[in-house]
């Protein structure tokens, strides 16, 4: 005699078929491919497949109690919700819980594998959890000497048996602690399997923490994200300066030091990777967990960080050709870099795009996807360096432009890291000349009541990349500065603000008080010289021209869509950028800021293992061209010298010109707390 | 109109075929897959592509001068001849030598890839020479602005296009020395690939040397042999104590101590890695080299020593079910177990087989391939245990039977390690029991006239395990041991070297001079107790039972081929081996010493890499006995307890029992000087 049948239907998959009355769920789950998480391989131990019963929504039942659905609650799960955590109200555990009768089973997100990880942004899509690493528990059969045979070979058997996993190899170095492991435990371990061919790390009994770390070199600031590889949830985040600064502020001077240096890689090798050692300490301990738990790292950087850290002198990367010496993705054991993580734990390099194209805009493309993009896309990321990528589903081009480190406040004249007492908004009235401004540190623009004391703390003490994109556009707009971007000596009649300043003149944004306290105020006037503006023509000129020569390679005349990746892109003001002619002419709501997306990029490398393999593919096929060669630039180069330039119309700046700047700015909320750590 | 084709033919591939004339007679020989050896791809760098022109040996042809079949000497070939080495006469580079008119090329043995490695004893086949690690020279296109591209990425291409050689990976270590190295050569390199898929080193320019060492990791002995991986030739070698003999001269012993001690395991893992690295420099030096020249490791070990070198507590070793960690192979970058040669070196370690038949035994079984053989063929090697194959092309079987430390000298009254003074030879009169003996270190026996004075400097010190093997023996076959072992008390009637020692009886085998001045010298008698004699039947009975036991398994009552293995089964006279019966009856011509078969296994795993397959194969495929579960072992334990023994009718050993002992001795010339050291 046959058992009863049983109808079930597991939603939100809507997979459904007949069981025999009392098998389990997770059985039933598992035979229909639906997507229910376990470590533990259903002995009610992980709590990773729970589901609750969406009784009578079956059509051809009447509403009944889930008790004659679903066996009542079995003493595994009493015990689990007793031992690890309740069960929430209707919560089951699948791999205990029979079939009875006909009913709708509902598998909560965060009992799936392959969950969707929400990204905060509307316009992205979300990251589908599939790690590199998975955890798997398992109970290894006891030695036999009738059958003679390696404690692995039972772990790999029983591996094979119970979940399927074939042909692994397993780090040698595991090899000590799996004995002591197996006699600690009564021979059930929890191993962590990468990329369902190495065991990398395994543990006595249940084992469930599994974590991943981002990271982001910048130069300037390092930042790494924990995330929990099971749920993909990131748990804890942690920044700090590149302690390379003090090496130089620049990519340049840094790979100047090394030259100069004989010890010089080495020693920046070493200080770089302290410093992930101890934000990884930092973000283990803010989840009250130890970097034993850290299984991967993905890491993002341009190339002179990326080889650095790699331990690979960069001095190829400071003058033409420009060679990388690899630039392919890395994947190693993160202790052959010397990084502190689980001794098994891996490193995954995203790969370089060129010589001044690097990993972390392989993060944005992988973060910002241009190519499932209708629209013709930019997407820039300034530093030293401006990475440039144009594209759309057909095609992607890539180059970098030398914008040099002009928008990030240096070789500006007041110019200073973005830090408190740093300005960073500034507005000049057309008519008297005069400017308003604010500063880092404060929400009070300059000529509010409470400035002074707000800002007493810290003072003003310079001007910042935003601040001077956007302080060279106020002056632009009110007519200080001309067309060709020479500041008007014969406003000097007009307003004290214009000073002489030699053959050329000046703009006084900031007259220290003369009472001040002497302190951390400065002493000294904040005045935009007649070479800073010439400073920011050159930058933002190599920046127009490197877009420009993408577009005539794609064949283009307009861009529809641009993203400003990184810290200068949450902070430029849209407008005031347009204004200069940094970026060409687009639809003012069609510019945004694509925040941190290189890191958002190693995020999505470390909680989806397929999209390494689709950012490699696609970084092989983008195409690379080097500014340097193309005669076009140099012309286009000259010609964007000028105030917004002199190709591009920008219709839609000037059919919003009108409007006050501050109406059109773009900046992120909350994406401004790490740049000012 | 096309060029004129000219035959050749290569000898001893006996290959033929035509070309155009002009064709250079390396790229002739390659089309027609003759084996031809170049590292530097027909550049005349490397000169290993010599051949010679056996000209005139071609049928239709008169004899003519070699310049009217090839072209004459290039200038390429003159200037490698002047850099390089002068080439021998009549010796061309193929890569630099046309073809003109028809010919008959010799490949000679070292220009050959796959040449044939000779080994010594006549029984055994030649190794084919196929190492893992090769190296291959190529020249690296200089970056290219235009196309962008990392250089190890145009290494990689540069591999693929000249050698063959596609999807290889790179070291991440050797990123760093890529650069550099490709600035100080002009971008050529020589790489080094371990099985065609790994680039595990790289050196700027042409590179030639390429060293592996075979490693035997014995309880008492470590041995390093430097072998060249182009030519197969053993360069060098070197031996030492294993210094772990501080913690306990046998296995049981040191197991014990790092049960006792938390630390003990990893101390001993230390000790023995430093002396392998210590081995390593010896032999490096030895060839004028360095270590960095080393690409590979291939070792063997007993379980005991395998798991410690591995870094592996091998308590579970020490005590039933004698569970191994693994018995898989082990293949691992030799960095990883701090083993200092070439930063990418590898290291193999062969398979064991169960907990107490190591990657030792495995080795034993590469070199003496009983899976081959139609006799059926019995492999011994006597340690603490004594490691036992049986088989034949059919089947293996394999155990490992519990003899003691007794045949290694130790618990016996007199034993000691093989060292200068140790008695090694015994021959006992039957009529007047007097004995003689030699030790080692002379080759005088203890009544010729200038015994004592060539023996001064180390006296006579006690008795190693063949000398104990010898004077139980020649005991028994004087009369003074009963068949069940017991010495005869009557004689001491006839003889006082026969003496009351309490209940039992002892034979003085040596009295020490009462004149000999006190230094080396021991002072008390050598003698040979009751109990001596108890624990050699101890140790005989378990070899014997455990050779049964398999004879039992694979259903056989003789045993056609009897092959020991190791220091012992070089040493061991084999008719007093079969007197005592601790092995079983047999044609005593198919007894023979294997040499250190071990060793020897480990140097084919290095030489050739499929032989790597075919022992990891052969020994899941091997039938794995534990005695200790077998109840017919106990019987035959007790059985063979007796001399010879209770089961055996030894019809070979009889027949020639008449003939003295010294003419069947079966001592391997020169096999013993490295247990000497």
């Amino acid at each position: 005699m046959t058992e009863k049948q049983v109808k079930v239907v597991f939603t939100p998959s809507g997979r459904r078929g007949s069981f025999p009355m009392h098998t389990p769920l997770l059985d039933a789950a598992r035979s229909l491919g639906v997507d229910i998480d376990s470590v533990c391989g259903g002995r009610g131990l992980c709590g990773r497949c729970q589901i609750t019963c969406a009784e009578g929504t079956f059509p051809k039942h009447q509403i009944q109690s889930a008790i004659t659905h679903l066996s009542p609650l079995s003493e595994t799960e009493k015990s689990y919700s007793q031992r690890k955590k309740p069960l929430a109200n209707g919560r089951r555990l699948s791999c205990h819980t029979l079939l009875l009768d006909d009913c709708v089973i509902d598998v909560p997100p965060e009992s799936q594998v392959h969950r969707q990880v929400v990204r905060k942004a509307a316009e992205h899509r979300d990251i589908e959890l599939d790690a590199a690493t998975r955890l798997y528990f398992v109970e290894v059969p006891e030695p036999d000497m009738e059958v003679p045979k390696g404690d692995l070979q039972h772990l790999l058997e029983a591996l094979e048996a119970e979940w399927g996993l074939t042909g692994l190899l397993c780090d040698t170095a595991l090899l000590r602690s799996l004995q002591p492991a197996l006699k600690k435990s009564g021979r059930s371990l929890t191993v962590a399997v990468y990329k369902n061919t190495s065991i990398i790390a395994l543990w006595p009994g249940v084992h469930l923490s599994l974590y991943g770390v981002a990271v982001d070199v910048g130069s300037t600031t390092v930042a790494a994200h924990l995330c929990d590889l099971s749920s993909g949830e990131v748990l804890a985040s942690a920044s700090m300066m590149n302690p390379q600064i003090r090496f130089g502020e620049d990519l340049m001077s840094r790979v100047s030091y090394v030259m100069m240096h004989p010890e010089g890689a080495a020693e920046m090798t070493g200080i770089i990777r302290d410093a992930l050692n101890d934000l990884f300490t930092q973000v283990a301990k803010q989840v009250k967990g130890s970097v034993e738990d850290i299984l991967e790292i993905t890491l993002v950087a341009n190339p002179i960080m990326h080889h650095l850290l790699l331990g690979i002198d960069p001095v190829e990367l400071g003058g033409a050709p420009f060679a990388l010496t690899t630039d392919a993705a890395i994947e190693v054991p993160a202790r052959e870099l010397d990084l502190h993580i689980n001794h098994g734990g891996r490193l995954y390099v995203l790969p370089c795009i060129a010589g001044h194209v690097g990993a972390d805009t392989a993060g944005v493309i992988l973060s910002e996807e241009p190519q499932n993009q209708d629209q013709m896309t930019l997407l820039v990321d300034v530093g030293t360096n401006a990475e440039i990528v144009l594209g759309d589903k057909n095609r992607l081009l890539a180059c970098s432009s030398p914008t040099g480190p002009a928008f990030e406040g240096a070789q500006i004249s007041s110019g200073q890291r973005a830090a408190a007492g740093a300005v960073e908004r500034v507005r000049i009235d057309p008519q008297t000349l005069e400017p308003r401004f604010r500063v880092i540190g404060s929400e009070l623009w300059s000529d509010e009541v409470d400035f002074a004391a707000q800002t007493s703390k810290f003072g003003v003490t310079g001007i910042c990349g935003s601040g001077i994109i956007e302080v060279v556009a106020e002056m632009f707009l009110a007519g200080i500065i001309t067309v060709d971007g020479v500041i008007d000596g014969a406003l000097v009649e007009r307003s004290s603000r214009i000073i002489a300043d030699g053959r050329t003149f000046s703009y006084v944004l900031y007259q220290p008080d003369a009472t001040a306290v002497i302190g951390v105020e400065r002493t000294t006037p904040i005045t935009i010289t007649q070479n800073d503006v010439r400073q920011i023509q050159l930058a933002k000129a190599a920046l127009y021209a490197g877009v420009k020569l993408l577009m005539d390679k794609v064949g283009v005349e307009r861009i529809d869509r641009i993203r400003l990746a990184g810290a200068f892109g949450s902070h430029i003001n849209v407008k005031h950028a347009m204004v200069l002619g940094l970026i060409p002419d687009c639809a003012l709501d069609q510019v945004s800021s694509a925040g941190n997306a290189a890191g958002t990029g190693a995020r999505i490398a470390l909680l989806n293992n397929k999209s390494r393999n689709t950012i490699e593919l696609l970084v092989t096929n983008i195409e690379k061209i080097e500014t340097a060669m193309e005669p076009k630039f140099q012309q286009y180069f000259v010609d964007a010298m000028a105030f917004p330039n002199k190709t591009d119309p920008f219709p839609n700046l000037f059919s919003v010109v009108e409007k006050p700047v501050d109406k059109v700015a773009t900046e992120v909320p909350g994406s401004r707390k790490r740049r000012r750590k």
